[in-house]
Order: C-alpha cells, then sequence, then structure tokens
C-alpha cells in the first residue's frame, strides 16, 4: 500500500493527550462557571450561508474567512460567535426569554498568515446578555465578575480586569469640540502603552490637527491614574459639561459600586481611561483583561456594551453586553510559561489496575469498584512482563497503579503503588479509593481555592 | 439599513436553550463515562489536507465530502472521527503510551441529501484502543460495558447491545468452500431483518450462486437464537473443523465471559450472529446497539475490532477496537419521543434571583452565596413590574425565583419561590440553598441511578 506521509495543517493546534487534558480543565472551568450564572449553552453550526455571515461585509473578514460553494450553496465557516449570535436571536426571538443569556465555546476559523501562536482554528469562549430593547447596567457589572472568577479558577491571580466607558471617551472629546475627530483620536490614544505619550501628541498635533491645548487636555485626561474611587473622582471634576459624558460616569459608577458584592478582589480590577475598543461596535462599557506579567500579550479578553447586536437581520432593537476569550491562544501562551497549575495531574487515568493472575475477573470487578467511588480507572489487560507494565503506567504518568494477584485476592484487599513517590499499600478497594481521592484532591487544591 | 432574513442551513441542528441542555447533558454522561475509563480526550481539527482524508477514497465518502481551496491548500471538512485518529496516532505514535485510549466527541460534515433526521453537521462521540503490534482481547469485552453503562444513565433500559465476531463468519463460511463469496453472503445476511429468511435464501441462490445445501446451512446457522450461553454452546458443535473459527468462537467466550464482572446487565446485551459491519475494516469482535422499542431506527452505536488503523499513513501495525454513537441523529431520536428524561429540568438557571429593593447589593451578595453552594443561579437586573419578573421567571422554565426585599434583609432571610408549586418559604441563605438543592437533587435520582 502507498503510505501517505500524515501532517496536521500548520495554524490548527492538535495536542498531545497530557497537553489536552490541561485543555479540557480550562474548558470545564469555563462551562460550569458560565452556566453558574445562568447562562445557556448554545451550540449554532460551523457552517453558514454566506450571505448571513457576511452581511456587516468589509475587509479583514472577507480576506480571511473560509468561503466555499456546496452544489448551490455559498458557505462560509464562522469567522466568530457574535455574527451566529445575532443570527440566532433574530431566527428565534419570539422562543427566547429576554433578558438572554447564553456561552458558546465553539471554533472559530480564520484564514490569517501562520505564526507562531496565531491559529487559523481557534476556540472563543463567549458569553453575551441580550435585552429586549433595553437592559440594565447591572449585567454590565456583572461581566467582570465572572471574568475574574474564571482566571482565578485557571490558577492565575496576577491579571487585571480593565474597564473603561466609550460615552466618557465621546462626551469628553465633544466637551473638547473633538467629537467628529473622535474615531481618529481614540485610534491614536490607543498606542499609548506601545509609543508614549510624545508620540501620541505629535500624531494628535500633525494627523488629527489637533491644536496644542487640544492635545495637552486629552494627554492630561488619559494620565488619569489611581484607585477606582480616585479615577472616578478625577472624572467628576468633568461634570456637568456633557450630558454624554456625565451618563457615561455614571455607568462606570454603576459598573465599578458593586465589585466587592460580586466578590471581585481590588487588584484584579481597574478603570483604565486609555481602553476604547471596536469603535463602530461598542457603545457603553468596555472591558480589557491583561496578564500583568505578560503585557506583550496584549488584552486576553475582551468585550463591551453594545446598543444593537442583530440590525443586519432584524428590525427590533436587541442591546447586549458580550466578552470574548481567545481561548486557543490563551492556552497555548498559559500553557508555554508553564502558569497552567503544571503539578496538576494530566494522565487520562488515576489509577491503573493491573490483574496479576490469569482471570481478569476480579482485577474487573474491582476496577468498576473504584470507578463507582469517583476515580477514573484504566484496566490494563495486556500480557506483558511486570517491568512492561510498569513502564506503561510511568509513560501514562498515572498517579497509581493498583495491583491485583493471588495474595491480594485471597485477604479481600489490592495493593496502591504511589508511582510518584513508590510507596505501596495493601488496602481493601474501599479504602484504597479513599486514599487515591485524598492524596488527588490534596493535589487538586490550587485550582479550587485560588 | 437592507435587512438580510436570517436562516439556518438545511440539514445543520440548531436548538433552543432547553434542548440544547438536554443535548449538554448527553454530552456530559458520554464525556464523564469515557473519561471513567481512562479515555483521553482528544480534539483534532475539522479540517484538513483533503489528500490525507480521502487517502482510503471511493465512493460516498468523495461524494458527501465537504471540499475546498484556501490560497494553494486543497482543504477538507473530517466525514468521520476514525480517520483523524489514524492520522493523529501515526504522527504521533512515538509520543503516544500504548494501547492508546481516546474518546473524541466532535462534529463531522457529510453533505447528505438532507432529510428529517438525517443531519449534514452532526456529533460523532467516539471511543478507540489502539495496540502498537498487538491488543488484548480484554478491551473488547470492556465496550459494551462502556456502552451500557451510558445508554442507562440517558435514562434508557430498553436498548440491546449486539455482539458478533467476523472471524465466526469467515470461518464458518470457509466450512462451506464459501470464503471467496463470504462478502456477498454476509451483505446478504445482512438483510434478514428487512427482507426475512426466504428472500435472504432466494438471492443466496440466485445471485450468489449458492447449492441449496449451502444456503440451508446459512439459514440453519443465522437462525441460532437463545441466551448467551446457549448460543456459544451451538457454536461449539461446528468446532475442531476451521481454526479462524474456533478462534472467533474462543474470542467471543472472552468477551461474554466477564460481563457480569463489567456489570452489564443480561437483558442490555445479545450475540447476534447476523451482525457482519463494514466488510473491508472490521476482523473480529463486532457491535451494534438497538433501542428494542424502535427497531426502525437501526443500529445507534456501531463498531468494532480491526487489524490495521492506520496503514495508509505509517508502516506500523496498529490494531484497535472502537465504537462510535451518531450522537445528533441520537438525541433527535430520543427527544422527539420524549425518552431524554422530560422530567429533569432543561433551564439555564437553577434560581432567579430578584432584588426588590433599589440597592442590587444584597441580592449580588445573596446570588453568589447560593452559587457557592453548587447552584446555577441568575441575578435579574431589570427595572420591571413584579409581574413581569415572574412571567420571566417562568419563561425561563427556572424551578426557583428568590426574591429579597428590605423584609427580608432586616432579617438575613430570603423568600424562596418553588416555580413549579407556587409554594412560597422564608429561610436563611444556607437553608435556602439546601432547601433548592434537595428539591433539584429529588429530580435528578432517575439519571444517576437509572
Amino acid at each position: 500500500m502507498d503510505i501517505i506521509k500524515p501532517r496536521t495543517l500548520s495554524g490548527f493546534m492538535e495536542l498531545l493527550p497530557p497537553a489536552q487534558i490541561r485543555f479540557e480543565r480550562m474548558v470545564e472551568i469555563l462551562r460550569t462557571t458560565y452556566a453558574s450564572y445562568g447562562f445557556a449553552p448554545l451550540d449554532t453550526p460551523a457552517i453558514e450561508d454566506a450571505q448571513i455571515l457576511l452581511a456587516k461585509g468589509g475587509g479583514e473578514t472577507e480576506k480571511q474567512i473560509y468561503r466555499f460553494q456546496k452544489g448551490d450553496s455559498d458557505l462560509a465557516l464562522r469567522f466568530d460567535l457574535t455574527v451566529p449570535l445575532a443570527k440566532y436571536v433574530a431566527l428565534h426571538c419570539n422562543d427566547l426569554a429576554f433578558p438572554f443569556r447564553r456561552f458558546q465555546i465553539s471554533k472559530v476559523y480564520r484564514g490569517e498568515r501562520a505564526q507562531r501562536g496565531r491559529f487559523r482554528e481557534f476556540y472563543q469562549a463567549d458569553i453575551d446578555i441580550i435585552g429586549d430593547g433595553k437592559l440594565d447596567i447591572l449585567n454590565e457589572a456583572e461581566i467582570p465578575a465572572i471574568i475574574c472568577k474564571i482566571f482565578r479558577a485557571f490558577g492565575l491571580t496576577r491579571f487585571q480586569v480593565r474597564v473603561n466607558n466609550r460615552k466618557i471617551l465621546s462626551g469628553f472629546y465633544a466637551m473638547l469640540d473633538l467629537a467628529e475627530k473622535s474615531g481618529d483620536i481614540m485610534r491614536t490614544v490607543d498606542k499609548l502603552d506601545k509609543i508614549g505619550p510624545d508620540k501620541v501628541k505629535t500624531i494628535l498635533l500633525e494627523d488629527c490637527g489637533l491644536t496644542g491645548d487640544q492635545a495637552d487636555e486629552i494627554l492630561k485626561f488619559i494620565a488619569i491614574r489611581g484607585s477606582n474611587a480616585e479615577v472616578i473622582a478625577a472624572l467628576e471634576g468633568y461634570a456637568g459639561k456633557n450630558e454624554l459624558f456625565d451618563q457615561g460616569v455614571a455607568e462606570l459608577k454603576a459598573v465599578t459600586g458593586n465589585l466587592a458584592a460580586f466578590g471581585v478582589a481590588e487588584e484584579n480590577f481597574a478603570v483604565d481611561l486609555t481602553i476604547a475598543r471596536g469603535l463602530d461596535y461598542y457603545t457603553g462599557t468596555v472591558y480589557e483583561t491583561t496578564l500583568l506579567d505578560h503585557p506583550e500579550i496584549g488584552s486576553v479578553c475582551s468585550g463591551g456594551r453594545y446598543d444593537n447586536l442583530a440590525g443586519y437581520y432584524i428590525e427590533k432593537q436587541l442591546p447586549g453586553v458580550g466578552i470574548s476569550i481567545g481561548l486557543t491562544r490563551l492556552f497555548y501562551v498559559l500553557d508555554e510559561q508553564g502558569l497552567l497549575n503544571p503539578a496538576l495531574p494530566s494522565s487520562p487515568a488515576d489509577a491503573l489496575v493491573l490483574p496479576m493472575t490469569d482471570s481478569p475477573a476480579a482485577a474487573i470487578a474491582l476496577a468498576e469498584q473504584l470507578r463507582c467511588a469517583g476515580l477514573r480507572v484504566q484496566l490494563y489487560g495486556e500480557q506483558k512482563k511486570f517491568k512492561q507494565k510498569m513502564a506503561y503506567a510511568n509513560k501514562l504518568g498515572v498517579p497509581f497503579a493498583v495491583l491485583l494477584g493471588e495474595d491480594e485476592i485471597a485477604e479481600g484487599k489490592c495493593s496502591v503503588k504511589n508511582m510518584t513517590t513508590g510507596e505501596q499499600v495493601k488496602l481493601a478497594p474501599d479504602e484504597a479509593a479513599e486514599y487515591m481521592k485524598n492524596h488527588l484532591n490534596a493535589g487538586n487544591c490550587p485550582i479550587i481555592l485560588e
């Protein structure tokens, strides 16, 4: 038979089992945390009508999208989870209860130039809350709480959810009579971290055509720093000059005001007036999330408030707020840096049961008993020498091997070998299950408590 | 703005939240059960190099596959999970521990003619165990045990995993000097359920060119029925005439011999000599699974033993055994028939917390406290009348509403309203959590115990 050399396409992540198990742990945290806030799981097709996906049209998306014909159909793979959500809500709006809260953790496709840490197929993990006509600001306050809980469950502490409000920015530029230039200005200000204030000022003067006073006011404004209370106090110094600005400050106060009640640690949250995000989409609160020790990665989780989710598909006004985690990239970065609780076991099984007798019946029953106690148990049935069985257990990375020979069966016990320490104890099956679970739970502690 | 009418492509399943929650419950059962047997999760790309996916080539697959160009690349969407597994194992074989056990629950794509209950995008839920050169028969005995556990967890009791062994069939045909016609004969015998024994005999005589004696022997053979012990006893009547046949019987005895130890109920398992399956692939044990009250659906979960997983990609001999559930179709059928524990709640939240005061702080803290107790809790922040809030709770199908007004706050309590019975009790938050969990667990019992 002719052999075709196997390969996986460039830009497509395919993990070995231990890494996949670490990835699944992140997905499980996302799923259970999103669900714990009453978000409904959603699973839309990966393929949609190309006309519908590209309703908004435009630039990068059209170039990157995977689009193809099948029969007479013009099809495309989704490039994000927001457009399919808009379609879904427009299509099913009579059957949904609003506010409609959904989470979706699915793959999306963008035919970008492949490069290290960039993927053409990648998971997004999105939550959105969609209102029918109106949506209370309280929803915008809840989002950072959810993200903080998730990042802590990932095992991270050195991260910060940064929040701003587009109305504050737009109102402020209106105060300076710069409303029409606000797009250009925000794009410039967005580069502050990368190019510094001097270069920002140069661009504001030369490219945006601002006066020196205007540029200085803007630089003074975006230099506002401090605790949430200090930043809000500084913003209130501008109060009464522009209605939109005042509304934005009121919203920011509502978002920050209940953080303690929401369980958000002070160090994981900051008001940051330099954040603007997707200029043609977000209209109020905006979020970014940065890893404090890895600012070079940029925002790993972003979103905000929008006024009209599904305007391309339906007349109904559907305001919402959402946030998206670029999961594949985040996993790639965290795993490479060893930040994903590397001490946690990443073996597919907690225990490998090794029958040491001719008949496997007792070992089969033991494995089943340990499973019922909540352990993940692989029964090893191969006819190999003991040394080879141990080599397999080691390669698998399984924390425990459970040996069952004639002696153990006669005593109604089994021998539990800790594969890390080499320690071996003979225990009754129920004791063995408790013994292993206690060890495993001890190892699991960081993920639950931190 | 021009409105584009939203639609979802024909043949692509997209569920409303309650149905999606029932679907996710099936996925969760699959994931945890597969993992409990030490299978590693695997997630391969949905897009592969078309040359690699089509290495085997041939007929229906080529017609149905979604294949397209992007840049210079000839790409295709996977049409099953076996070919990507073969590629994965061939590509990563030096990094894997053999036997390699993996599960994968992923979408696959086939551009079939769309019809009711048939999907172009659908989930398969596969397990496979791959050996390096050899693989013990014990693995083949474990597969029916896993499937039975899963189907019981789905809430089903009236199902049967049917098992046969291809070596028994091939050996038997060799005894009759019909080895070269065995393919045609098996295809004919496979129609027994549909067309009955008389028509099978006619085809065997007229199309396959068998003698009357040969056809009678075959019909007598496939008519063997009874308990596992009775069928095996009947098979042993043919012993000593053909080596392959004897080997097949020995394997079937090994597979059936430990079923009780594996925890398989007698009524959920049967030896069935009419089952053959994919003729060019399976070489030993084969499985089918039928819903006893819905034989018209055919097999909902099938698989078997194969001798060479990845011959198209690697010289290494990789025998294995696997089984696949066509999950989307199975869900569609079960949900339509109301067989998926319809009494279980399918609301995205267990409780809806309703703040009845101006400040939401107390309600935020209460919701968080209930979440920490393990409940899925939605905080309702909209400024609506009480009646509208209740209407929302009803439309959402949430089992409990938790009301928090000035009175409750003053007493350190909250009012828990059972949305089904209308009953309302005032409880401290920790009591409220226990109260709701007890009610919910009572409802959950069938899924865990049955």
